[in-house]
């Protein structure tokens, strides 16, 4: 099938989905106004697809591949037969991988999580909550798979599946929306780019057999945590370092709008930022290398992968992986502090409707200016800095960044079971060997 | 003159103020819809003044005493005019302390700031800009003072008055309202203490002479940063260590709705907060204690103190201040992380409305529950979270804490000029005696 | 009894102890060199005592009170005896309050501990291991006593009670001496005030009746933990902050001694430290005030203290044990941290013999000089930095300062079963309250 | 010539040098005790490098390659022949590359630096001050050349070049041993790694013309900072990561010599340091991939390269010198942290000699083991431990580490004036065009 057009995408999405947010019930989500720079700016990517400009990067003509990181040749297929149905369709996916926050004292299923209610002959019914599933209001599918392992006994709750939005039974229950019609001076990045988050109510949902990718199989639901080539830490390595770039290049701006720039200590608290984006663009350059040499591994029947290639053969973590868990969390938060510190009490700031008022605009030309910068740029740049570090938008951008891959003390706790600690410990048992 | 009750501050807000917020000017701002919250607040403190079971904490018969800080006996004198002024009419006041940041490469008065235009047989006339004064919208008079010390050659710049916030020729240009009409449930504190932050634009404001307390006089200027005795700094205290205590209750009331407090780790996350709590208790017991002092100095014509009272004399530095600058952003930065680690993705969350919708209500009994806690109530914390955390207002009150007290950095550099650091360095000369 | 002068002290350490350190035995501590500095600095302590100088800061005159904390008439006695007995001879009491790390995944009492293993007539006789014993290569007497709680079915551990260093079957398991014959301008530190530490190990110790507190009454020995005035947190906090005075101290020396006092970063790294040393001493003023009200809390028969005298009842925490938990750990480990950054790599110098040599300093007179400073005294100051950061003294005094109240996370999670973690809740309850 | 024996190398040593150290002047390094430990350690790899399982891993067949890096034809033919007589002799090589700490308030060259004071036929004559000469003690040449750049009016300060270490006029002026005789139980790492660090001091010390690289061409000196492919911090990658590995391992062994490797919160950190290794070896395949993408430039006589090789052109900073400079030292800080927590004050304990002892050993094998480790070999691991964190040997550890690249400010403001600012900053231009 073709690529989609920014039009179609819109099209696909009045498709009768139940969509509770901001206390209303939304049926038609491209009519909601506080959804339209989301879907306006999702819809422009589309359109890039076809700008000669932009399509050769932004697309490619598939080979397909067999998935075999299921183990599982029954599942393995109906895996295939969704990639390929989410690819051929150009579909905007989310998922929704955890547990709602039941009781955070253990890891055991709770008794609210999606589970199965019913088999029958059309599919399995599924009932239950499953959170937090970014891109929700504006995605047309949605997968729901493992994230921490399963117990055996929790059976029922063992499922991988892929539902579309509008599946009869499934509630999207979406948070406030975090764009509330300020217009693109005030808020550059919640006017465009506030996704949603949604929890996913599943109340009687009948997922078809080829849908359903794990029912019941604990060893290739856990299995798919650790049989992965690690290409969703390297898109979020991408991701993460463009960001990194991104914070940087706000607290440069607003620097050289309020003169720190000049000051030592900007310059080296902005400089190491820059450092970092270094340090991340050299884990990416690692993150490609490995994940081609486990994708090699793979069409090769290997799980895994042993060694730099260089030396003795030795343990490899997945390096974007660990990065996205403890690297990227780090730096960027340190970067939006940065930048709240290089901004300083000069965020708390006027909307550019004041700058427009006739009375107050060339007070500002007069009185609220910076070195080299008129008011109007200067409040700009601001609104900008409170959109990224302080508006709603830029508070869950923060906790995004944070809490991405999960809980980071359960995470590190998975480090601890990795191969690689018990390496590093036999590295003392060699020293200390008479 | 009486105490004021709610409804008397609520009319004195009727004043033709020029309020510029939110893109709007607002003539009337107690018909100000997102200004309602805040007035309402004030006014019932107003009223609680008259409540038998409050009048006696909230409220004190004054016996007046000179204020001697300035040394100077005219400015004194119209500080202690001003002082009386103030409290004779209940006033609420706001302060302007900072230049606007122009240029932060340097402390050199900006020739943005205010500063004097012309000397008139009715007053002083002063144009020019300051920032950024908390409670502005909502003040009934702005005290415009010393923060940083001025220069020989910006006598021009050196000025401390009081004006009322109707005085002709003032602009306040408030920074949009955090609070948009959200209900309570869903933004429990934007919704009641948003206060506002505004930059004052003087532009020809006439300061009558007996409201101007200094004009051009550099060693007043700076005397009165060095002066004090420490009276502000003791209630920031007070009013820090409540928001300690209230961050830590809010981590508290989120961890046992998600099960998070039987968890060590939150335990321990939490239980460090409850000790900082403590902490910060005896740093205003020794506050308390240690400003008794000074007032006592101060009126045996002193303007320091030495020693604790026990040992030898040495240099005191203001504990409070001390506590202001680096032990509270320390403390209530880290209180406020607690507690976004403790609520996780969780404060993601729909609103009130739609709990309230009977579609939606069910399902979240059913499934978006917590150990010994109903949907309802769950919902509810976790909207304070958000408010304390990741709302506008709670990003504006991290700031806050963080900037209460000025640029860390610059702080940090005159506590090295303290006579302190000497006297450590002393201790090593000692050392090292022969 | 009289207070002892410097020779007594001495005299009273050859009593036939058992001290193994450095793979030695020794049998008279005051013979062994690596132990004579120490014991010189004690011994002129004692001196100081008979100094008129000194007298009167150094000793008081007792006015006896009995030890009520323990809510046990015979506990209580006996403890009172104790204290008499040490306090009229004048002696140096060191203590063992941990058990041996044989299994620090669990806070029972391990079977390595020191436990009651016959009782006879005369006494009690224990054996195991307890640590950490600082001073006990040179202390007259040993207090062994609760620090975490047992639980029923220990009581055989459930002991508290004090042994001379020299009690028959005590072995006193020194570590390394960290001072090894350097002279005091290469260890300036060292050379004087290592006070050794050491595991003690019991091997059929006869306790006398007199000497035994406790002897399995669960509820006596965890009363000690919670029923304390806090002046073991007073002197903690005290000697924390003299050392914080220090360290700021050679930070400053060591920054005017390579000209980075001139350097605003540098500036604010050691100003921050001057800054929290006010804020120790406002907390030893707090930690006065409340000391003194716990104490007349006591004499009235009451084993708490409610709120701050000042506003309504609450919980109060050892605002000085919270400090030594969690404020000091922080503060000097900053502290020891600026101070590392201002020397650099300069610590790892030559040593004074070095400069001696004839052909050596007259080099280093020429190039190793640094602003207003000669060579002798420039590296006086980095070999005294060095004793602070980088000697087995230094590092042992850093470790020193963070374990010193114990383990911080079995702290922090002590201090969320306080009262006060509820009446933070509180206040969310309060706030929400419809 | 030959690769060398560790015969051959012991042999080396014995060459006449000037080395002041511990107050001695020793003229034979190889009979100086305290150095025996690391010139074995070195001799031992010499040895490795004939033993032909490792020959082939430690020796390499060099294809002659040009230096092209410095630009200029004279110099980079000199600097070529200096890297061909150290290789082809095997020839250990120190640095000496950051002026001695005069006065640290600026960049400029000290007049106590090294400098020319006669140009003569023979070579030019130097005198003056170097410093950090790591290995120096047992070095066989020792290059000076540029660190930080050097100004205009600086010319007789801008050197490069290589003397040996028994150059006449060079003196060594080593700081203190860390190896002390301890034997290697005890001190496992201090007994055979303490590499030493000198202050070199030149006295009229004549640099023939063909071992000076630069003299006073300041474009060739400051140049040489820019123009480099990254083998540096390539290597230095590769050692901090597998010394995060040993601290990690070290962490490892010693939670489960006392059961905390059973508690979460121990996991957690040892897991995170786990992670952090994982982000270090993707870092080093990105090191090794950008090296060789410049390797190639220069072969094509190219400074620099841009972009990934994969998007479009961007700056592209050394991924492995910004590791260096910000992630290491923040990793293995990290690392020794977590280190000193899991092992607490048991670090602080007795010798191997007194386990050997009869009396002590017994009482040691019945209370002072862990789970499933008996007494000798935990106390085996708490020496390491303390080799690592606390012994003189590992505080410098850790303080090299920090400061392996110098001064972390100047690292970061000069990273503020890299391309990669810019760029970062032309996003939010780009975000905010109209």
């Amino acid at each position: 099938m073709a690529i989609k057009t920014g039009k179609q995408y819109i099209d696909s999405l009045r498709d009768g989905r139940r969509l509770h947010i901001d206390g209303k019930v939304v049926s038609d989500v491209t009519a909601y106004k506080p959804l339209q720079g989301i879907i306006g700016t999702i819809a422009s990517l589309h359109d890039d697809q076809h700008d000669p400009a932009y399509r050769d990067v932004l697309t490619y003509v598939d080979h397909a591949v067999a998935l075999r990181a299921l183990g599982k040749t029954e599942a393995a297929a109906r895996a295939q037969g969704m990639v390929e149905h989410c690819r051929e369709n150009d579909l905007q996916v989310t998922h929704a991988l955890i547990d709602p926050q039941s009781d955070r004292s253990t890891l055991d299923a709770p008794s609210q999580a999606v589970q199965v209610v019913e088999r029958r002959a059309d599919g399995v019914v599924v009932s239950g909550c499953r959170m937090l599933s970014t891109l929700a209001p504006v995605a047309n599918e949605c997968y729901v798979g493992p994230y921490y392992p399963r117990q055996p006994g929790e059976e029922k709750f063992v499922l991988a599946f892929v539902v579309p939005m509008n599946a009869p039974g499934l509630s999207i229950l979406a948070r406030e929306s975090f764009h509330r019609g300020e217009d693109t001076f005030d808020r550059p990045l919640s006017s465009r780019f506030d996704e949603g988050d949604a929890i996913l109510m599943f109340d009687r949902v009948v997922v078809p057999h080829d849908r359903m990718i794990i029912d019941g199989d604990l060893a290739a639901y856990n299995g798919m945590l650790a049989a992965r080539p690690g290409y969703t830490p390297l898109q979020a390595t991408i991701r993460s370092t463009m960001k990194l770039r991104f914070l940087a290049g706000v607290a440069t701006a607003i620097a050289r709008a309020n003169g720190r720039d000049k000051l030592p200590r900007f310059q080296a608290a902005i400089g190491e930022l820059i450092a970092l984006v270094s340090v991340a663009e050299g884990i990416r350059a690692g993150a490609i290398a490995e994940g081609m040499r486990r994708a090699e591994a793979f069409a090769r029947g290997e799980f895994k992968i042993e060694g730099d290639g260089i030396s003795e053969p030795k343990a490899i973590g997945v390096c974007g992986g660990a990065a996205i868990n403890f690297f990227f969390p780090y730096a960027n938060t340190k970067a939006a502090d940065v930048l709240r510190l290089a901004a300083g009490s000069g965020v708390l700031a006027m909307t550019g409707a004041d700058y427009a008022n006739p009375e107050v605009g060339p007070l500002m030309d007069k009185w609220l200016i910076g070195p080299g910068i008129d008011a109007r740029r200067r409040l700009e740049l601001m609104k900008l800095a409170w959109d990224m570090t302080g508006s709603e938008f830029g508070s869950r951008a923060g906790l995004y960044e944070r809490l991405y891959s999960g809980d980071p003390e359960i995470n590190a706790q998975r480090w601890f079971r990795s191969p690689i600690t018990g390496e590093c410990e036999q590295l003392v048992h060699e020293l200390l060997k008479p």
